[in-house]
């Protein structure tokens, strides 16, 4: 392809993204497609000579596009939002023009230098601390937070002198691939930082024989992300009980750290989330980190010594040759290669600002609540979990089996598309604001969808009395084995129970928990405790 | 940003592509600026305030594209080909623009099954066994593979009956972000496939015991996202030698893994190149393969069943559920998020053809002989290392300073770019022939410009006879360590080595190599062995 047809593919391509944006909302949000749809329409082997734009486009329109899931749709309420905008795709186009590699400072000096500076922009956007800012300001006394708004920062302060206080700068940015590489690569960070420590006070131990003395701690409502860390990682990983707000708090946090402790076992690493895959609820990080200071328990949040350290494969370049003046990002993740992924949010920040980003997500949580009001107003349903940002996690009252099918009805038809999850015992339906351009009409439209198929549902299951058993409420599932996280965030990604009847077997489900069980014990090396020792 | 004026910016930018691609010949390849140029250029905190497009971009301009490398430049031969087309740049704002998020089927069914069926595509345009294919040919006695042309596939089988015939299809395809995930990901398939076997021989030793015997192998010029990958699996990591053309053979395999076997180790994987960075050599598959078949070794193959079990956080789901109608490719990595990647091979292998491919790699092969030639026309120049695909290593005769000066001059010059590397105890200078549209002209004016060059060197050497001491030849270097890869592939993406001055100094050589062993017996846990012992 030569400049003059890209020029002409190229703009027809804009419009046709304008023109999808503008039209999304009279698709399907899902599409119709059974598992192995496209390969019978495709042909078996790739062409031998070259083919013209327009028959290769028209595959995409007619063949590619009528399977995809629109994440950008109006009534797509699943997961939560991919952060798509007009800004960001055109900070990608010219990323993927220019087509650089930006594995290290010299690969593409700026790559490096403006993902360093949107990330500072970022954290200071975020109120972080000054020590971890890449780049933190200089603070005479080199000992309090410079960032803090003064009240709030009086207010820590007294809570957790202990904590915030930290004048050694160890901040830093980088844009990783993937939530679940972030997790990976700070887990690799705290494991390499304890494992030095502990070769050097027993020196003839072998590596292997240490890391499994080792344990990590986060909260049943973690993502399986941070599990996936610890499989790759080979710790020990002991997921623990939130309190009623479904909050991860501090006791539980201590109290499981000095039962390790006791057993010979070495705790090092604690994961905490603000806003769970499930229920968006906030892990307490004041007081975890207290535990953690306190216990001497790596608290996931960047250093960026400890991290390269863990990483790079040829530390003694950092070490010796202006580190200060030039990062090599290749060291703070697992690639090597890398794009100018920094444009995206440079384009970003600055066509909207600070405060056009923050009436966005304002806009969001406005509407989440608007969702909220109207789903109190109907005596049938309930909301599980507290409303705080753009989800609220939403049920019939009754069995499970009820918001089971009616979640299925609603994603079978397409209209609507939403994920559910599992809170305690409870099947809870969450419902996200994710559209750039949602309004008040989108929460309404999808509430009147949603009641609509309700009535339904409770129609029949008058008429009927159906013989749905409910899946979950099972005698023979142990209070421990209901209580363990398989049915919650796991739930929330996986295809086959969004939208899929399969899981409506007594029979399958039962399986299911038993033998994820098992397969917990064996894979992740879980360490056993009853329930009853973290309370 | 409204739909009104992303169709006005979006068409500017794919000009601004346009443009830039005509006329990047009259850009310096690498930018002339210092670590940290870029911070003071840009405002310290992000806007308040929404900025207008024009501003944004006209700070893009002149601020952010004079710090990048340009990595499209026809006289960029540095690394590798980073693969940038127009297809391939269209298949990316499409995908961009979609903004789906592909981590299950889903999730955005066409993502998933796109990616498979151009990966088989791949797979059959590489010729690669029916066997490891993500669809494979059905053959009705399951015996042979199906797609080894056949003079080839007799040749393969009289030699390695035993390795190549394996009827069980194991095989699949998933776009990974970077080769670093790749090695990881194959290697943590392995380790998870040893370890499973390891504990039903000896259900009551700790994992991290047996942990601690595995060894895996690589040549020492191996890419160093190998070695990363050891470190992140904590596994042992044996470096061996190639033979004098490069290429890892069966026998060096074959004794290391006798070696380790006798002394209580447990060898597990073997990671093979083709095409290495230093100087794109080919390790001897099928050597090492039929070593690997016979002392029972993972060698360096995906197979999705191994891969799939290593890294799923639930495979219950897997087991029991369409596991072969819908595949989940968030259990093929690490990330969990994914983009629509397959559109950007989707349009380029379209958009080109087999034969238009075909050309394409074949024309740059040409270009690296015709360079090859010219190189080999002036006597004061030498070639390392066979010709074989785009890359020509070449080097001035006589001390290693006298090349390490040229490609030093060569970069400051902004004129061409090229990389080091290590080849035994000899400095040459990667050239790599990288452009799309490279042309034999290209190749002239690249050589012109190293010969007025070297003459300038050369000139200089012969009149002051100058007190340039070869960082390489140094008595106080063992033999031993100057065989150690550190010089080799080490300095290919390192910023440090490239065009910059420091590694002139001989002190710092030195306590580069001494340190570099320290930090590699430390870190790795690499097993030494003196080099006797391996021939």
């Amino acid at each position: 392809m030569n400049s003059d047809e890209f020029r002409i593919r190229g703009k027809e391509i804009i419009d046709y993204i304008a023109d999808y944006m503008e039209n999304i909302q009279d698709l399907r949000v899902t599409p119709d497609v059974e598992p192995g749809y496209l390969k019978s329409l495709l042909p078996k082997e790739a062409p031998i000579r070259a083919e013209n734009w327009d028959s290769i486009f028209k595959d995409f329109e007619s063949k590619i596009l009528p399977g995809v899931t629109h994440w950008q749709h109006p009534r797509f309420h699943a997961y939560f939002p991919a952060g798509n905008s007009y800004p960001s795709i055109l900070g990608e186009i010219l990323s993927s023009g220019l087509g650089i590699v930006g594995f290290s400072w010299a690969a593409s000096p700026s790559c490096t230098e403006l993902e360093t500076i949107v990330l500072d922009w970022l954290g200071r956007m975020l109120n972080l601390p000054n020590f971890l800012l890449p780049f933190p300001d200089e603070i005479p006394n080199g000992h309090v937070n410079g960032n803090i708004e003064s009240s709030n920062k009086e207010e820590l302060e007294k809570e957790n002198d202990d904590v915030m206080i930290d004048p050694k700068p160890v901040g830093g940015g980088v844009v990783l691939g993937s939530a679940s590489e972030c997790i990976l690569v700070a887990l690799l960070s705290a494991r390499a930082n304890v494992l030095r420590n502990l070769k050097s006070q027993h020196p003839f131990v072998e590596d292997g024989v240490l890391l499994s003395k080792l344990v990590m701690y986060t909260s049943k409502l973690a993502h399986s992300c941070v599990e996936k860390a610890g499989m790759i990682a080979m710790v020990k990983i002991r997921l623990l009980d939130p309190d009623e707000n479904f909050s991860l708090r501090g006791l539980c946090v201590e109290k499981a750290i000095k039962d390790d402790k006791s057993n010979g076992l070495i705790p090092f690493f604690v994961s905490c989330t603000i806003g769970t895959t499930s229920c968006c609820s906030f892990d307490n990080l004041i007081e975890v980190g207290n535990v953690c200071k306190r216990e001497d328990v790596y608290f996931h949040v960047k250093d960026k010594y400890m991290l390269t350290k863990a990483l790079s494969v040829d530390p003694i370049y950092l070490r010796y040759k202006e580190m200060d003046k030039a990062i090599d990002y290749r060291h703070w993740g697992i690639a090597l290669s890398r794009r100018f992924r920094s444009l995206k949010m440079w384009f970003t920040i600055r066509s909207y600002g600070i405060e056009g980003l923050q009436k966005y997500i304002r806009e969001h949580v406005r509407q989440a609540k608007k969702f909220e009001s109207l789903v109190l107003g109907d005596t049938r349903f309930e909301i599980l979990g507290k409303v705080i940002l753009g989800l609220v996690c939403f049920r019939l009252k009754g069995p499970n089996a009820l918001s089971q099918n009616l979640l299925f009805m609603l994603n079978d038809s397409g209209k609507l598309h939403m994920i559910p999850s599992m809170l305690e015992d409870k099947y809870v339906i969450r419902f996200c604001v994710n559209a750039e351009k949602s309004s008040d009409d989108d929460m309404i439209e999808a509430w009147e969808l949603i009641k609509s198929y309700a009535d339904q549902i409770l129609k029949q299951h008058e008429e009927d009395n159906p013989p749905v058993v409910d899946s979950i409420d099972i005698p023979e599932i142990t209070s421990k084995l209901r209580r363990m996280r398989f049915g919650i965030s796991k739930m929330v990604s996986d295809p086959r129970i969004n939208g899929q009847k399969k899981y409506r077997r007594t029979a399958t489900t039962l399986r299911f928990f038993s033998d994820s069980s098992k397969y917990f014990a064996r894979k992740c090396s879980i360490v056993e405790k009853s329930d009853e020792d973290l309370e």
